[in-house]
């Protein structure tokens, strides 16, 4: 795999240390991130639309409707931006100066491209099923010719790609240290409660092994 | 308060039955949002960079260092874009074309200004420490004229906004309700660990009981 080095635009000014650019801390985030936010701008105007991601290798995928605005548009080719940020913690300082939050995100800068060949437009459509749980892909229908003409994947590099991240306590300034206030990090993170059967549901049919992993890998 | 009534290029146009402009729903969605990703164009390259957010009012904040690249070109008066997404369940189809996500999304057009009257900032800053754990601005120390000197605080106004909801089970094609999938929704929420001190605190400071409160209201 490619390195991500930082170019002038990826390289993050603000807070160099927070920086990081090694593929592994960048794909991790990547993986681990269900929405991403993805800019394009039309006649000036930006837009954020959140979207489901899936990474294979060297892409990260979004998809879309055909009839979508926001599709049609990042597939003519224009300058895209794609960010997923986790949130890991509030960081509770001693001054309202201080307070922040420990996060892990990514920014990826470049032109999304339309997927157009059937293989890569197929592996990428099981790269979201199983992005959203692991193993789904051989419990469900696959998509029929109908189905894949409606749908739309985009793909961007991971070439120019910058991480941020943000760990651990509090850093105060060192007279606040002698306050008498609580300092310390409330820890975040993205939970699963337990599966709710779809009402029409057939009477028998228990969640997959992978639907309880899952759940319970992450449950609150 | 304004009603947010959609405008042709803020009115949700896909799934237009997803699509909900009443300011109680977008603002409690802004609300309960920690973090919006927030997205400005430089010579036609579109970034989309993470920021804490607050809302008073009519009125959404973000703020960033005085040294800081986006937050001097946002200070500027470009367009801009501040979306926020809630991720609140998996949505497991019996199709992989229906798989889906349930979400709460808000996007908010319109021009970033910069807060420069005292009183509107020392509001909006208040509003960001409260905004991270209810009732923190009285335990702490608050901002000096240095640390207010190197904050610039951004508005934009609620007033062109959408939001965009999701909830339920899977909606599956008619004969795939025969399929023995199990399918269902296995809900999301951003959750609380406890509070961790920080290695610096002195002995016998205990956590508040706003910061108990929070963390136990979210507790994992």
């Amino acid at each position: 795999m490619s390195t991500a080095a930082p170019t002038p635009r990826s390289r993050v000014t603000r807070v160099p240390k927070r920086g990081v650019y090694d593929r592994a801390t960048i794909d991790a985030i990547l993986d681990e991130a269900l929405i991403a936010h993805v800019g394009f701008a039309v006649e000036q105007q930006p837009y954020v639309i959140p979207m489901l991601l899936a990474r294979v290798g060297d892409r990260v995928y979004v998809h879309g409707s055909t009839a979508s605005r926001m599709v049609r548009k990042l597939a003519a080719g224009v300058p895209a931006c794609l960010t997923v940020t986790l949130a890991d913690g509030l960081v509770l300082a001693r001054s309202a100066f201080h307070h922040s939050m420990n996060y892990r995100s990514v920014v990826l800068l470049g032109d999304a491209v339309l997927v157009e060949g059937a293989d890569e437009r197929a592996a990428a459509l099981e790269a979201f099923t199983e992005k959203l749980l692991p193993g789904r892909w051989d419990e469900i229908r696959g998509p029929n010719e109908q189905e894949l003409k409606a749908t739309r994947v985009l793909a961007m590099e991971v070439s120019e790609a910058s991480a941020k991240v943000r760990t651990g306590g509090p850093v105060d300034d060192e007279e606040d240290y002698a306050l008498d206030t609580w300092a310390g990090v409330i820890p975040l993170a993205l939970r699963a409660g337990a599966p709710e059967p779809d009402a029409r549901l057939a009477p028998g049919i228990e969640p997959s092994q992978a639907v309880l992993d899952w759940a319970a890998a992450r449950g609150w």
